[in-house]
């Protein structure tokens, strides 16, 4: 099988570099000084599954590489679009293109440019940070699971699934893919934007009693939303967030950690993605609404005045 | 008439340094350490009002003082409880009780303790910032409206007026303090918060359209409050902030300025205080009691951490 990853931040030199290791045909899409860097070092994986130096392909020229099997889209979010039309030469009939991302509606976006028929929607559990080009942490093992979201499942995507497995990183499939999808994101914008606000980590939300009540309001704004949207959640989202904050309890999460690099956050795909689904279903979304205007005004902030926080 | 001024930060400063400048006599009453610099260097005010060094009376212990005519509360809204409780040495049968600080519920704490016959409510909007204790820039001219809220004003509050006017700070009577009390409040809740929680100036919040939407939404909510309580409000609140945030859009606001200091806010007494009528009136307020839970978030960052934001 021939793949092409587009993005090799964090996610994508930690699939990447496991496939490459396996003996799967492999190249790795991104900018240019990125890929140089990738070219000349190789990926370095180092952390809970020990340490591994990888020659991977890499190019920042989609059409040096030709018609792949799959493309894996593992970009920020907001980068899809760009991400999906970047990756058109490489796409033909028969290319599987798998959106492995958080977040609500980047299947939308791939599926409006390339075809429902095509997509495989995946989530990740696993915790990857990226040093420098191509230098990754493994610093959490997690479990991967994919799904088609717009038609039944094939053999093909069992396929893809047991590829990743076999390569290291344990990958199932399911039929609920939106499901799991929606579960996700609802968790993360239930602790996500509370942690960029106000700098707190995980656990210490949890210590401000008014932050809890918000938090649970947040989720099950959300929830109605999913409901209306015909998503069955694989688990109750609420109890989830309470428990992923309690498991994470010393982490900054992705949001904060954006915030504090000055870089933009993902909020238009999480609570932001939650209010935008919920006007359109006329189901009111009053505090997504707010806590993503929040979060574009620390983002405006951020932008011009990178300070720590 | 005989004055004590419960608090010397820099609107205390500003009132008592004016009325002992006029020739009324005021006592300042502080923690010793403020009040000891007070007696010894006078207060000293300089700014839009010009120059002003003036010896003025100071004591940490009110009992030195005894009985009053007046005694003017402007300490942090969470100080006030504390604040009339120093304040019953001063007060007897005739005493006046005048609460000048911004935010909810300041008058049904001091009435709790000293009686609704004893009180006035006032506000002002006059500018004022301490640099160390007994020194005040008058940064901004503004009037102060006065009232009683709880029965008819009388001839002794137009007295009041005319005396604080005399000293140079404008001061008229209103029969509707509680209105403009409230109306204030409505145009802090939907400007502070969003400063607090982003960084951003007065102006900037105007620049994040989805931040004009909130501001909108949780003046709004905090309005239906008022309604119910039977608070006749003497302008358009949404409009007022508005016009408030472009009136001052290069300021941080006091909320943004206490975080920055690493203090705490008077969230209680605005947003936090809108949620806690509305619970008690029935009226739903999830958007201020969202925003609430975010500033208490912050300020518990802030709290064991006061780095500049």
């Amino acid at each position: 099988m021939k793949i092409a990853i587009m993005g090799s931040g964090s996610m994508g030199s930690l699939f990447g570099g496991f496939l490459a290791k396996s003996g799967v045909d492999v190249t790795l899409i991104d900018k240019k000084t990125i890929t140089d860097a990738i070219k000349k070092n190789g990926l370095e994986i180092t952390g809970i599954s020990g340490d591994h130096h990888i020659k991977a392909k890499a190019t920042h020229n989609p059409s040096d590489v030709g018609i792949v099997d799959l493309v894996l889209i593992i970009v920020k979010a907001y980068d899809t679009e760009q991400a999906v039309k970047d990756a058109v030469p490489l796409i033909d009939k028969n290319t599987w293109v798998m959106c492995l991302q958080n977040g609500l509606g980047n299947e939308e976006i791939a599926a409006y440019i390339i075809g429902k028929e095509k997509i495989i929607r995946g989530i990740t559990t696993n915790g990857a940070m990226l040093h420098k080009p191509g230098k990754v942490i493994h610093s959490g093992t997690g479990e991967t699971i994919i799904g088609r979201c717009y038609e039944p499942n094939t053999l093909e995507v069992d396929n893809i699934a047991q590829m990743i497995t076999k390569s290291g990183l344990p990958t199932s499939v399911t039929q609920n893919i939106s499901g799991i999808v929606w579960g996700k994101a609802l968790v993360n914008a239930g602790i996500n934007p509370f942690g960029a606000l106000t700098g707190l980590r995980n656990g210490e939300l949890l210590e401000v009693p008014e932050i809890v009540v918000g938090m649970k309001e947040l989720v099950m704004e959300g929830m109605e939303v999913a409901y209306k949207l015909g998503i069955h959640l694989p688990f109750d989202p609420v109890e989830k967030t309470f428990d992923v904050a309690r498991e994470t309890a010393q982490t900054k999460n992705s949001m904060l950690q954006d915030i504090e690099k000055g870089k933009r956050t993902e909020i238009d795909y999480i609570n932001g993605a939650i209010s935008k689904y919920g006007e359109k279903l006329r189901v009111p979304t009053p505090m997504n609404d707010l806590i993503t205007a929040l979060v574009k005004g620390l983002e405006k902030r951020t932008a011009k005045n990178s300070r720590s926080r």
